[in-house]
């Protein structure tokens, strides 16, 4: 089976969730939008009867989409999940979760709407900002401090919380960290994966930049 | 089975999504926050280990977290969703972004922070309502202006979703239904079913308030 995987192609974003569990489980996929005309097929698959935004994965004729959805479908089948179903509901809640904690992310530079430019919505980006770090953030460090023992997809989704918050808000970053050795853990311990250690030193990984979801703006880490 | 239902007792909120399927089924549940001691119950499910937030559904000794979460696992045993693997992707995905759908309501009134109060951030809201009701009401009733047609329980949800938004946005909400009509006949077609018109008109339903996540504040529908 190879993977379709389609997302935007000049940000890791929420795909990026999805190929770092493609990856280190070695999987054969494509990146669809990454390569020629491709953006032009992902768009025929949004809208209603479609998906409502990307990433989409395509196994076969199964399309999905929703990221969280993508990963409990595909981890079992990489080895990255457990079968039974309590076990798998237990690692949707915790990858649920993670969805929102991006999605507050995101919120910090974009407090008004996704559509409008950062530079338009400034002045409201620097309270949602300054909340997320002193309230939200902790929150989310101290919640994650102890995930499940066994290895699997939602490690990799920590690891990618960490990598994009330590891009995102290194100051905050720096004094939380201390407190919360229990996620820096997981960060580390999938930091020594060869799959993944492989893949962040290829070309296949799109640096961090200021259209993704986690994006450095100093005033926003003062 | 008995489930137990955990959530804030003075609100409809999230656990209202879990609410309407349990009834619409006719289960047998407990709503543990609304009862004497009940509140202190549920604080003990959050936290590291436990869930993130309220609802949490407690079957047997099974205890899930996250509304599409416990909507995933709870709706096949209700007979509220197939239960094959790729209807129950397609159904999960639906719900995932009505998840995101809610998120963004509430969000009209606290863009700044769900920990500090509306009139903290009137001014910040007051603009991010204009957004949403211009650019992602639209968005999202068109598309889920054409569900599923096997009932289950995306129906449910989405019921609730127009009830919220005409309570929360009656003007914008009254210009929209007429260029969505098919999301408005999956409402009616809720609203003919027999459990639900019992609950609606029973005490157990909670009216809607402005502590809820589906506010009016006129302000915010001009």
């Amino acid at each position: 089976m190879t993977y379709e995987l389609y997302y935007w192609p000049q940000i890791q974003g929420r795909g990026e969730f999805v190929r770092l569990a493609l990856e280190d489980a070695g999987a054969r996929y494509t990146d669809v939008a990454r390569g020629r005309g491709g953006e032009a097929r992902m768009m025929r698959l949004l809208g209603p009867g479609g998906a409502f935004a990307p990433p989409a994965l395509k196994a076969g004729k199964l399309v999905l989409f929703q990221t969280p959805n993508i990963l409990h479908w595909l981890a079992p089948r990489l080895g990255l999940a457990p079968r039974s179903e309590p076990a798998r509901a237990a690692l949707l809640q915790q990858q649920l979760t993670i969805a929102d904690w991006l999605a507050e992310v995101h919120d910090t530079h974009h407090p008004v709407a996704a559509h409008l430019y950062y530079e338009d919505q400034k002045k409201e980006a620097r309270r949602r900002a300054a909340e997320f770090r002193r309230e939200r953030l902790p929150k989310y460090m101290k919640f994650f401090a102890r995930p499940q023992k066994r290895f699997g997809y939602v490690h990799l989704s920590l690891f990618q919380m960490v990598e994009g918050l330590r891009y995102a808000f290194p100051n905050a970053m720096a004094r939380l960290e201390r407190r919360h050795p229990g996620l820096v853990e997981v960060h580390d311990a999938v930091l020594r994966r060869e799959n993944v250690k492989a893949y962040l030193a290829s070309p296949r990984r799109i640096p961090f930049n200021r259209m993704g979801i986690f994006r450095h703006y100093p005033e926003l880490d003062d």
